[in-house]
C-alpha cells in the first residue's frame, strides 16, 4: 500500500490530514487529546475503522501524557480523554467500540503501576491497529471471491486505505481482486458535500494504478442504466443487529438504484461495525453537520445567504436492499441477524 | 416576478449572467452573435425555454446587425447566425425549435425589404418571448391544480424564472400554488456539477419568499424516506414522442427514488419541448461537458490530476416513471404518445 493513514511513532499519533487531499499530502504529528478530537471532528482522519484506531491511540496517548504519581489521577486523565473522544462523532460505532475496549483494559489492570498501564494501553492500541490491518486483508479476500474476473464496481465515499489502518473495507475488495489479477475498474461517486469519493478514493486508487472514473453522485443511475456497473460496494459506519446499514449519505439512494437495475449491492465492514445492541437501523443516531459544508464547500459560496440547508452525514439502508455484507469472518447474507449472532465474538 | 432573466432592450439582448449567481447579480448587454453563443455554451443563460428565447433573439439580433444592401447577403448572415447558435448545445430541443421557427419566418418573407424583415424577425422573437410568458402562467395553473393545500415539493436543477422568460416550468407550478394561497415548501437538490439548484433555484425562490431548503443530490432518498416530500416536479430539456424525458443529470435517479417511495413524479414543460420526431428517449443526444466542471467546480481542485471523469449533462427518464407531464395545454398522463398527438400544434 502506498498510503499510510495513521501510525503511532515515538509516542505520538501521526495522521495524514485528509482535508487537504488530493492537492496536498501533509502529515500531522499529534501529541494532545484536544488536537486529536479536533482532527476527528474535522474529518482530518475519517472512516469508521480509522476513527476506531485513532481513538484507541488517543487513549494510549492520554496515558503517555500523564506525568503525575497517583494511579487514581492517571485513571481520571484517561477517562477524561475517553469522554472527550466519545463526543467527537456520533454515528460510527467503531469509535465507541474502540474506546470501550481501551476502558476495559484500563479497568482490568487497575492494580498495575502507571508505567505498566501506560505500556499496556499502547500495546492494546497497537493490537487494535494490527487487527484492523489483518481484518482488511480478510475482508478483501472474502469480497474478491464474489467478483468475476473482469468487473466494474461503483463505490461511494471513501472506504479504502484512508478509512482504515490498512487497505480498506469496500476498497479492500477492490485491492484484493486487483492483486489476484482480476481486471477491476472503479466508478467513484464524488460524494457531496465533502467529496471523499473525488478527493480520497480517486487519489488512493490512482496511487495503486487501479482504473478509476469519478462521477457526480447524481450520475450513478445513468451509469447503471448504461450497463457499466457490475456491482456496488460500500463501507459502513454502523450496522444494526438486523443488518440495516448506516453509511455515508447517499448510500441508501444508491441501494435503491442498484435494486432497480438488478445490480448486487455489497457492504464491506469489520465485525466491530456491527452493533448488536441496536435492533434496527432507525435507532442509529445520524450526525447532522454544519451548513457551511454545503454552502461554502470549497472556498466559494454556492447557496444564497439565509437559505436553509439540511446536511445529514449518513443515511440508513434497510437490510432488504443489501445483497451481502462482507466481513473478516465471511460473507453474510440474509437472515443477517441469525448469522451475526453466530459469528459475533461474545463480549 | 423579481427576476428578469432575458430581455430585448434597444436592439440588444440583456441577460442576467447566471454563472455569477448567487453572489453577484450582473446583467450582460449582448450585441454580437459570438458573444451570445458563448453565453449559451457557458450557461450564462440556460434552461430549455430561455435558451429558445435567447436563440430567437439572437436571430433577430443578427438581422439587426446587418448593414449591407443585398437581401441575399442579409439571409446569408442570418443563416450563419442560426448555424452558429444551433451548435451551442445539443440536448434542449427548444433551441432548435426556436431557430427553425425564425428560419421559417425568414423564408416566408423572402421578398420583403431588409428593413421589413429586420422588424419581422424582432417581432417574431418578441412573440416567442411573450408566448413563453403566457405558457409559464398556464403551466403554473395546470400544475398547481394537482397540489394539495399544504405541500412539500422536491425539485432538481433550475426550472424556474431563470430558465424561462417568465416564472418557469417546474417552479411555475410552485409560484402559481403560492399565489393561490397554498402553503408550499420546496426542497432543492443542489444539482452537481454546476449547482443550479443551490445557486439559482434557492436564489429565486428566496426572492419570492418561498420556503426553500437546499440538499445535496445524494440526500434526496433520505429526505423522501423521512416522509418530507409530497411530490417531485422537474423541468425537461427534450421529451420524446413516447413521453421519455431528457432533463438535467440526476433526474432519472430521482424518478426511481420517487417510485420506490410512492411519491408522484411530475415533469413541467411547454409543448415546444416535445420532439415528435424522436420516438424514444434513447435517441435524444446527450451533451457531454468538460471534466473541469467536476474536477475544479468550486474554484478548488477536488479530483487528482489525471483521473478520468465522466460528465454527461443530462439523462433520460423513461415514461413509466412519470406520473404526469404538465404542459400549457393541460396535464398529460399515460398514454403520452396518444395525448401528445392530440394536443401538439401541427407544424
Amino acid at each position: 500500500m502506498a498510503v499510510r493513514t495513521i501510525e503511532w511513532i515515538d509516542n505520538k499519533i501521526v495522521l495524514l490530514d485528509q482535508t487537504l487531499l488530493p492537492t496536498e499530502e501533509k502529515y500531522l504529528i499529534i501529541d494532545s487529546i484536544d488536537v486529536l478530537a479536533e482532527a476527528i471532528k474535522s474529518l482530518r482522519v475519517r472512516g469508521a475503522p480509522a476513527i476506531g484506531v485513532a481513538a484507541a491511540m488517543g487513549v494510549a496517548l492520554a496515558g503517555k501524557l500523564f506525568h503525575g504519581q497517583s494511579r487514581e489521577a492517571f485513571n481520571e486523565d484517561v477517562l477524561k480523554a475517553i469522554d472527550l473522544l466519545q463526543k467527537t462523532r456520533p454515528t460510527a460505532v467503531n469509535l465507541f467500540w474502540a474506546l470501550d475496549r481501551m476502558q476495559n483494559i484500563l479497568k482490568a489492570h487497575s492494580s498495575n503501576s502507571i508505567a505498566d498501564i501506560q505500556k499496556i494501553l499502547i500495546d492494546e492500541a497497537m493490537k487494535i491497529f494490527e487487527e484492523d490491518r489483518q481484518i482488511c486483508r480478510l475482508m478483501g479476500k472474502n469480497g474478491a471471491d464474489l467478483l468475476d474476473h473482469s468487473v466494474t464496481i461503483l463505490t461511494h465515499c471513501n472506504a479504502g486505505a484512508l478509512a482504515t489502518a490498512d487497505y480498506g473495507t469496500a476498497l479492500a475488495v477492490v485491492y484484493a481482486a486487483h492483486e489476484q489479477g482480476k481486471k477491476v475498474k472503479v466508478f467513484s461517486d464524488e460524494t457531496r458535500p465533502l467529496l471523499q469519493g473525488a478527493r480520497l478514493t480517486a487519489w488512493e486508487l490512482q496511487k495503486s494504478n487501479i482504473d478509476v472514473t469519478v462521477i457526480c453522485d447524481n450520475m450513478a443511475a445513468s451509469v447503471m442504466k448504461s450497463g457499466l456497473i457490475d456491482c456496488v460496494i460500500v463501507g459502513a459506519d454502523r450496522i444494526a443487529a438486523n443488518g440495516d446499514v448506516a453509511n455515508k449519505i447517499g448510500t441508501y439512494g444508491l441501494a435503491i438504484l442498484a435494486q432497480a437495475h438488478k445490480i448486487p449491492f455489497y457492504v464491506a465492514a469489520p465485525l466491530s461495525t456491527i452493533d448488536m445492541s441496536i435492533s434496527h437501523g432507525d435507532q442509529i443516531p445520524i450526525e447532522m453537520r454544519a451548513s457551511q459544508e454545503i454552502t461554502h464547500g470549497f472556498g466559494k459560496q454556492t447557496v444564497p445567504d439565509g437559505v436553509t440547508v439540511y446536511n445529514p452525514a449518513f443515511d440508513v439502508t434497510p437490510n432488504t436492499l443489501i445483497t451481502a455484507i462482507v466481513t473478516e469472518a465471511g460473507v453474510v447474507r440474509t437472515p443477517f441477524q441469525k448469522v451475526f449472532q453466530e459469528i459475533m465474538p461474545s463480549s
